[in-house]
């Protein structure tokens, strides 16, 4: 591993840094190398989740944020994952233009990843590209997905603040599924809170949130916004920053790295696992099995007991 | 393991099948005994997918289904897996009533399953159950869900037949990520279909289906429903049938099965692997690695190929 990509990395130069995305999503090998090197330079960068239901203005939001962000001095990156489903509907290029006056600022790095075909191992990428961001020195990291399937949650849960994005006509939704949505939250956006039943979803949301006993903890804020317009970010700003100091003082921030460490420990494990395990002998066996007619077979449980015991 | 469970599942008894159920749900290794003895009566059910957006008519589909199959005499069981998420807005309780009609019918099995919690077991389950049932004689399995998630798409993509319900609103969808939805479907649904727009999209699904070059395989075929009137039903079973048969034609039939045993013991090696890895000297190693500075830890990449040593 050259150490001049190291330090090309942490000057944060952004080809450099798309060099090592690409090592970590097409050379495992070579990423992880890369990884364990810059590890000691990682566990700075604080990790922002922004989820909610297509359309709801996420992007735009994020954007937002950029700024505000930016103008404290912070350095921001943004990995904007993209649904996997034809049914969410979800992030198409259009949003992603709203993001794009930030692309020339040096201090701004702005990456796309589909879910498509990544089964299993997105969650633990976008992860490994967020350590690349940290020890870059990014001081912000935005996680932005549309919250519509297990993925997207593994990935927005790994976050440090998650921010729930919500429009006035999303009433009923939350009325419907309000206990996914409580346990996901720290900090909840109306957006496009110019429109009817803004303040309506407001009370129904607080409702809502003060029916949940949190001892001690967090309590959820609700905030209203309208993104298209600039309206809240700074409130916006302030409740993230908040909830920063929150998790700080209450060690909860080394908790979620700590959790962060685990699973990327279990997903290597698991990884190099599957690959020293199917040897020529065991792929030979399945093979004959697969051979055989159904009724034949040993059932699946019998045949993994057979092999395991090789 | 009782024989007398055995026979109970393989004479149809409700209740016999449900304890089954509840054994693969809460008792891994009793379960995993069960479907073993079980999987020699295996083999012969037909497994159909149902997926779309939510809001499509996905239940009330299912349930002229279930009618039309009964008609001919087929026995059905249903699994139909509810969206993790909370703005998925999908399949709640009054989707499901529209099958309760079916509940009293001794040869009709319906079975809801909630994604929320089930990370990563859940496609494995849901497969599992469908084993029961093909052991208890259902010739039909319908496996239905809000296509929003990996979870979700992993279980529609283990059945025979997919089915893909639209609604004559979903042509902005359609046109975004038109190759998700070529890669899904064996058989499109333009549900409510007396709303303005049906034969537009009929129209744009047909033209889209006809660009694919399928040199030799099944094309994709587009059926007009309105499931509230029953109309379009007998012309679905005709086209599932039509697609069974071609399945079973052209040997992918075989293929499809092979894919589930080798996905079960891919899932079962994993699970004994994890259980048998984390022993007591390994959980401590962690344990000491996490009381450390983030700054004095090992990569987790170092640490998994020290542990891997052990």
């Amino acid at each position: 591993m050259s150490t001049d990509l190291i330090q090309a990395i942490r000057a944060q130069s952004k080809l450099s840094i798309s060099q090592a995305i690409s090592l970590i999503e097409n050379q495992r090998e070579a990423g992880r190398t890369l990884l364990s090197n810059l590890f000691k330079y990682t566990g700075y960068a604080y990790r922002i989740g922004i989820t909610g239901p297509p359309g709801a203005g996420k992007s735009s939001l994020t954007a937002n944020l950029i700024s505000a962000f930016r103008k404290e001095d912070k350095k921001v990156a943004v990995i904007a994952v993209d649904p996997t489903s034809p049914f969410s509907g979800g992030a198409v290029l259009g949003d992603r233009i709203r993001m794009t006056a930030h692309h020339s600022d040096p201090n701004v790095f702005i990456r796309s990843m589909a879910t498509r075909g990544g089964q299993g191992g997105l969650a633990l990428r976008t992860e490994e590209i967020g350590e690349i961001f940290d020890a870059a020195h990014f001081d912000i990291i935005i996680y932005e997905t549309v919250g519509v399937g297990q993925i997207e949650l593994d990935i927005i849960q790994a976050a440090d603040s998650v921010m729930v994005v919500l429009v006035p006509e999303s009433g009923d939704e939350v009325q419907m599924m309000k206990a996914g949505l409580m346990e996901i939250g720290n900090i909840f956006t109306i957006n496009k809170a110019d429109r009817p039943g803004s303040n309506k979803l407001m009370i129904t949301l607080k409702n809502l949130l003060s029916t949940q006993t949190y001892d001690d903890a967090w309590k959820p804020e609700v905030i209203q916004t309208i993104a298209t317009e600039e309206t809240g970010t700074d409130e916006l700003l302030e409740c993230i920053l908040s909830h920063q100091k929150y998790n700080q003082d209450k060690g909860i921030q080394k908790e979620k790295f700590d959790n962060r460490y685990q699973r990327r420990v279990n997903a290597f494990i698991a990884e190099e696992f599957h690959h020293k395990f199917w040897d020529e002998t065991k792929k030979s066996l399945l093979q004959t099995e697969l051979k055989k007619n159904q009724k034949d077979r040993m059932s699946p449980y019998v045949f993994t007991k057979k092999l395991l015991k090789k």
